[in-house]
């Protein structure tokens, strides 16, 4: 499994706009073959802030099919305009964890 | 539920050394009220660099429970001569997720 990890920032006052549409074009990663799940997170800190991990079987579930498919276009086209721009995206592995996940 | 979400590179060379000292020393959450589990990911891009995540009940679990308490201290003992200067730590809450966790 390789965790997509994403920090971002959404344009100011649009926030709810952002967490609706978000949640509803995330149902186009079930198209993604290897496609696990995923969360989104608000900064407590940071008005504006958001975390976005998602759960791939490999790197190119993520790179290949989602980002360079079609469905990125149709993802991008319903949630592109809410960010700012500078978005942080890196992938990481699980090297140990406990508790309730 | 808040999740304390940190950033952090280790000391080349001693990423091994550090992934077994964490694993010890994070046995000591367990004596902190309110800790609910973690986990701990190594960056596939960035070598060296590491994000863990803690699931605390409340805010006040982790910065006053955890920092403010002598398992802090005993935790830096364990863990801090690894860590690099410059950690990034934030808290984040759940807005949305789905899957297998």
């Amino acid at each position: 499994m390789v965790l997509e990890v994403a920090f971002f920032h959404i344009k100011e006052g649009m926030e709810n706009d952002f967490e609706e549409a978000f949640e509803q074009a995330s149902k186009l990663f079930n198209k993604v073959d290897g496609y696990l799940g995923h969360t989104i997170h608000a900064c407590i800190e940071t008005k504006g802030k958001y975390m976005v991990q998602v759960k791939w079987e490999t790197l190119d579930s993520h790179m290949k099919g989602f980002v360079e498919s079609p469905i990125f276009h149709e993802w991008n086209d319903q949630v592109g305009h809410y960010f700012k721009p500078d978005i942080y995206m890196e992938h990481f592995t699980v090297v140990h964890e406990r508790g309730d996940d």
